[in-house]
């Protein structure tokens, strides 16, 4: 593993961290903030699964997370949203290929040698951050945006016991009834839609939900309603009597300014459950 | 003016917005923060002066400035750091052209027919953000980064009364004893350095002062200290008795996880001021 950078912030430190991933057969990077308690011994650790064209580096650089991660006392990992590189195959699309891993595991050519993204983020990097650095296994939540949302909401669902609480801002909710996942999953995963069922929220919200607290905050002036498909999952989430918060925020859009200032009550959600 | 963006944020509006300057012969963007509180009358107006290579975006993504401002019921602008356009002259260096108006006015070619950035901060803008803003004209603070702690500090101590209080992260505390600072003025002034004196907050601060709160804040881990010299302006300060802090902060660099840490107390440390 490399060290990027490492920056002081908020009494903790931000890194950039850099390694060779056998899974995605490239480098991958990724942000991590330790506070200052990490020092002491091993934190809880928040994943924060970042959207389309996004790098390790735009909620690291603007979700403001770190403050609120630092009071408490809580470490956050940023990982990147896909391989990269010169031999990874890509896409002209923003919504496709580099910037664009869906959380999956590819299935298809040219995906399949590089776009295991699943696998990376539920295997890979956790041996990886587990091994190298103060964070306490026992004690993980899990949250996205957008993309990222999609990616925190299925995942904290596949593996139950895993994670103590999950929440999602803006999260593509219903992919496999969207432009945004019957796309890209016909790509990655192939024409036969059986496959593409454990990469949906909305279905596997219906077929198991999450045992744990769940929040899910939506800008109600968001510009892409239409293809993240909130009322599949408030429906969803409500039908099964999931626990849980599913937030209307009036007047708020996709952007960062959105996750930003709802970031603060997120982080003090799960720390709620990392700490209980 | 036109409208570039406008996103809710932490309950109140970030905008972008652009407007024809004649100062600058060319289109201006700037970004403002208008917390709820402006819905109901003018509220104090923050000017946050950006460092070298960024434009109106860096800190209005970065800095989570916002959130203290929204607390504190005051508005923040953003202004670029420079001219742009394809008539605008430039330099392929990341120091000294577009990205790098040091807020000078420049007298020499070919930089004078554009890079008026003193008076376009300090009058046209002024002009714009007052007649078309809810922002109470009475109630002005200035802080700014690196290039931008240089000018709120210069601008601040030019206009005895304007400010009421004046911040700044990591500024370039003296340029004309710097390699930022003396490549610039050369470029922009001329070689009579005579002319360079109205633009150095050390000087500045033995001269005249600033008749007001002042807080400074310099990471020790900054690596760009020999280019900042905070010691010049520290030592002068001390040396007029001027009322203020300077505060070495242990470990920080010079990036905007810096900036962000101490943002809460800076937009604290002018509310107080403000809403005096």
């Amino acid at each position: 593993m490399k060290t990027v950078s490492e920056s002081r912030a908020f009494g903790g430190v931000q890194g950039v961290y850099s390694h060779p991933s056998a899974l995605c057969d490239c480098d991958m990077t990724f942000g991590l903030f330790l506070p200052e308690q990490a020092e002491d011994g091993p934190v809880p650790l928040l994943w924060y699964l970042s959207g389309l064209t996004c790098t390790h580096q735009n909620a690291m650089d603007k979700s403001g997370a770190q403050r609120w991660a630092a009071e408490a006392g809580i470490g956050i990992v940023f990982p990147d949203t896909s391989p990269r590189g010169a031999g990874v195959a890509d896409d002209a699309a923003f919504d496709l290929g580099q910037g664009a891993g869906f959380y999956v595991n590819a299935t298809e050519d040219p995906w399949e040698p590089h776009f295991q993204m699943w696998d990376y983020i539920t295997d890979e990097l956790p041996d990886v951050l587990f091994s190298a650095f103060p964070l306490a296994e026992v004690a993980q939540g899990i949250t996205g945006h957008s993309m990222g949302g999609h990616g925190a909401l299925t995942i904290a669902m596949s593996f139950p016991g895993r994670f103590r609480s999950v929440s999602a801002f803006a999260p593509i909710c219903n992919p496999t009834a969207s432009d945004w996942g019957r796309k890209q999953f016909s790509a990655y995963l192939g024409k036969d839609e059986s496959a593409w069922a454990a990469y949906d929220a909305t279905l596997l919200m219906r077929k198991r939900g999450f045992d744990g607290p769940m929040l899910i905050d939506q800008g109600t002036a968001d510009q892409f309603l239409d293809l993240l498909k909130p009322e599949a999952l408030a429906e969803a989430m409500a039908a099964r009597r999931q626990g849980g918060s599913f937030r209307m925020q009036k007047g708020y859009d996709h952007s960062y300014f959105f996750v930003s200032t709802f970031m603060e009550e997120h982080v003090a959600f799960h720390a709620a459950a990392l700490h209980a």
